[in-house]
């Protein structure tokens, strides 16, 4: 089957790059090497700022230019489909100036909007849900991307104030210590006591739905560990939507409706 | 800390490239994401022949002309220590063309040949070694290369013959249905089954370590769960003899005797 080839911006954490193209490969019906995808990883680290670090004001320097650099070069190495594993970084002040660089000078990139994927995926596979709580970054939750988004589409949202979500939320995904940035293969036992607290306030404010809005909390996430809420990983459905838009593929000399929609 | 950046030739399966590079992030010591290294995985299995196949005469098409392509691509994008996590690939017919072709056109490259280090490590990290029954694809079989390697050095090589070779150990990693290439993720009981003939195999015969000489099979091995022998994990080898190339930097302008020897 004909294909494109995929690109990951990896290195937001380095460890969640992995784990999106693990996600890849493990959603591929293959039974030889030769049936699996096309793929290209690139996790560059270093020079890509802290994402909440920018959106928190704490520094002047957008991580949007560094991922800029590294999606044009995922392009000149074959990908055509590229997905960033990084929820924070589709923050409006990040993700609109990656957007504007790739439509002005590499039009034919797909860059996939995760947040979209995330609201079609609830839609789609979830139409049950009604009172979604969300876990994120102190960037995610500053930008307010996903609140406005899933408020604006009729969920009802339920976010802790900003001291839990910055002592227990936050804490769980940064700390130099006991985080899971950290510790992304080893959890800690103390990051897991942060996870099981975090997991209990939702709980109490009866929501039906968890959303893991930062990509380093699907390394926490053992799926079906969770019975009494649904829990909506972003790296899987970043996975499948990868594989969907590296699949399906239009004729390329002219614009073809594929019935997909947002 | 300035390093060079890792290149890994995916693909060959496709979980093996990813394990490796999870494999690198876990042996970096890192707190936060930009203290990681850089590393560019390309997965392209579709391109790559079947290494066994060709080694076993299935297929005159050397998958090396492949591998070849994807390694000077990988250097074009910045990689300069490259690693390809597939023992069979490693076998002379393949090898060999590979590092000529590299040497003639890209002799900046730093290509790791996996067998080399795998024999560093034991001498290194398990001096006591003296038997070792190897665990491989029927093209490294065929090959020898790890067998004549070590037999050569003076240990004791402990194989089994082809029958058990095919019907077990190969079986274990290509068959279709139940195979390690075929379930990568979700190993099958059938899978388990052959694992432990095989360990069974070995124990019989007195081996005091057991080289896992095809990348498959640290999908399947789980560290710390067999006590009686010692089990020597060719990925786990090659994350770190990666780390170590990008990590020891030479100045650029001049030969320096690094003092590692093979």
């Amino acid at each position: 089957m004909e294909h494109r080839t995929i690109g990951i911006v990896g290195g937001m954490g380095p460890q969640a790059g992995v784990t999106l193209h693990e996600a890849i490969v493990r959603h591929t019906s293959a039974i030889t090497d030769q049936e699996h995808l096309s793929v290209i990883l690139m996790t560059f680290p270093r020079a890509i700022q802290d994402r909440t670090k920018f959106l928190c004001g704490l520094t002047k320097e957008n991580p949007a230019d560094e991922i800029i650099k590294i999606i044009e070069k995922l392009n000149r190495a074959g990908a055509e489909v590229i997905g960033i594993p990084c929820n924070t970084s589709h923050s409006p002040k990040i993700f609109n100036l990656i957007k504007e660089e790739i439509i002005k000078h590499n039009p034919d990139i797909n860059l996939l909007y995760l947040p979209s994927e995330v609201l079609t995926y609830i839609h789609r596979h979830h139409p049950e849900t009604n009172r979604i709580g969300i876990m994120m970054t102190n960037g995610t939750y500053q930008s307010q991307i996903y609140s406005n988004l899933l408020h604006n589409c009729g969920f009802e949202v339920v976010l802790p104030d900003f001291e839990f979500q910055n002592e227990i939320i936050h804490r769980l995904i940064y700390d130099h210590q006991i985080g899971i940035k950290s510790n992304p293969i080893y959890i800690t036992t103390e990051a897991i006591s942060l996870w099981n607290c975090a997991l209990d306030y939702f709980r109490k404010k009866n929501v039906d739905t968890i959303l893991l809005a930062c990509t380093e909390l699907s390394l926490i996430y053992w799926p079906g560990s969770i019975k009494d809420m649904n829990v909506i990983d972003s790296i899987e459905i970043l996975a499948k939507a990868l594989i969907r838009e590296a699949t399906v593929l239009p004729p390329r000399d002219q614009e073809v409706d594929l019935g997909i929609t947002l």
